[in-house]
């Protein structure tokens, strides 16, 4: 299906200077398991192995054990605007005989619907329930030698990653590059929420003018709730997806990744960013 | 309430030799949030700042966006087998007016209870849903050597993250360190989902003499995974948490992390393995 990858342009630093060309990201898509027709769980994934990921799901859950329990599993008849499916939604039949467990095993998502799933209605559904737009112009001037030193502050502030190797980390920043606060949590998700629920707290929500920085990869989900705090930067050690670089386009997010040492990626939101000169 | 980091005993194994010593954990536990009484989702999450977990999961999920709308957060009087309190469930009381959400936010967890909630719980869900008890024969004589090959032959045989960064990978080995197959995803324990579901169908269940390797941490979801498939040993790159030894331990797993190179720690199951001769 071709969508275990996509490209998406980014501007990148190396070494203190500038370039843009297409980069490859991993592709994230929303997964709709049912079972028995039933709507069971979604789970954000990448597209292929869609058939292997329900099927092991079940054993993982005790529903199944072997394959003569599982009849079939097919792709649900989706529904995109154009009308084509979006091979996001399986659903799974057991044989005959093979107990359905009476137990919800719905996952966090809002955006099911009985009309098909796709990437865009993840897009939208933030986009509806999202109280504050983020506000273009803050924060303004933020150089890319400050973002370079974030890293390194988040790192020592944390209290337990060094001993144990366990735990992501979320902080939070002021525009100077100020450690305003810090959470960690074996969940990069959890630390975040922590954050954000400390600042909620605070009454410091929205939160237009903080710089978000998380150890490990970007997924939408940590965009989403960057978004939902009204924090306008987020900037994430390792890699974005594509929904998330397709979540901060749309909400005018600035996204950065691999940020290590002077070299980092620019997703989107390259406007609230002082860049140093192209290269030649 | 220090429950942030857990001490486990471990086995370490540092350039070809062997050493005892007890090691830092960061600790994991299953956090329920209710709103105003009613089970919302259960994640689990390292404990410490649980309130402000609760509330920055309801700003990510758009039920808040100012303290004012939040009235109260409390513990759950939960029960420990001696009657204590597992500080495992809060319940989050909204200001009067505030429009509780309609959608069901329940994650993907069997052990939410009426009767508090807590790690043991977790493991006992385990327990009683596992098909298969794991043989503690077999695989047999697996060399510290040959598990410091996995890491490689895992990477070599990944198609997508070279090219992206931001995908985890699972793959399944012989006992003789054979590459048997390898799944990638933006979520590790969809890469797992994968890797056994393309086994159940195969009919290879439970997979008794197979070694799972995966990229990046060891948590409780991947330990359940494993033993659901009847894998007898998962190698992780990075660290495990405590619940996840636990839960190697109980199911009598072999639980390797940390492993690079020639070094590793063995957190459970070290009879599975060929052990080098212990330093002075």
């Amino acid at each position: 299906m071709g969508r275990v990858t996509e490209r998406r342009p980014v501007i990148r630093i190396r070494d203190g200077a500038m370039s843009s060309r297409p980069d490859t990201l991993v592709a994230e898509e929303p997964l709709e398991i049912r079972l028995n027709g039933k709507p069971l769980t979604v789970t954000m994934r990448t597209p292929g192995d869609d058939f292997a990921l329900a099927a092991g799901f079940l054993v993982s859950e005790g529903v199944i054990g072997s394959a003569e329990e599982l009849a079939t599993i097919v792709y649900c008849g989706g529904a995109r605007d154009e009308g084509g499916n979006t091979y996001n939604v399986v659903d799974v039949r057991l044989a005959p005989g093979v107990p359905v467990p009476d137990v919800s095993l719905e996952r966090n998502v809002y955006t099911t619907s009985s009309c098909g799933l796709c990437g865009k209605a993840s897009l939208d559904a933030v986009r509806t329930t999202a109280r504050w737009r983020l506000d273009a112009g803050r924060p303004r001037e933020v150089t890319t030698g400050l973002l370079s030193a974030l890293p390194d502050r988040l790192r020592a502030a944390q209290r337990v990653f060094d001993r144990t190797g366990g735990l992501h980390a979320a902080g939070l920043f002021s525009p100077e590059g100020e450690l305003l606060d810090v959470r960690e949590d074996v969940g990069r998700h959890n630390a975040v929420d922590k954050l954000v629920g400390n600042a909620v707290r605070a009454g410091w929500l929205p939160l237009r003018d903080a710089l978000l920085m998380v150890s490990g990869r970007a997924s939408f989900e940590l965009v989403q709730k960057a978004v939902m705090a009204g924090v306008p930067l987020l900037a994430a050690v390792s890699a974005p997806s594509s929904l998330a670089v397709d979540l901060a386009e749309e909400a005018g997010l600035t996204l950065v990744g691999f940020l290590r040492g002077e070299s980092m990626n620019i997703y989107t939101g390259a406007h609230r960013l002082l860049l140093p000169a192209p290269t030649g």
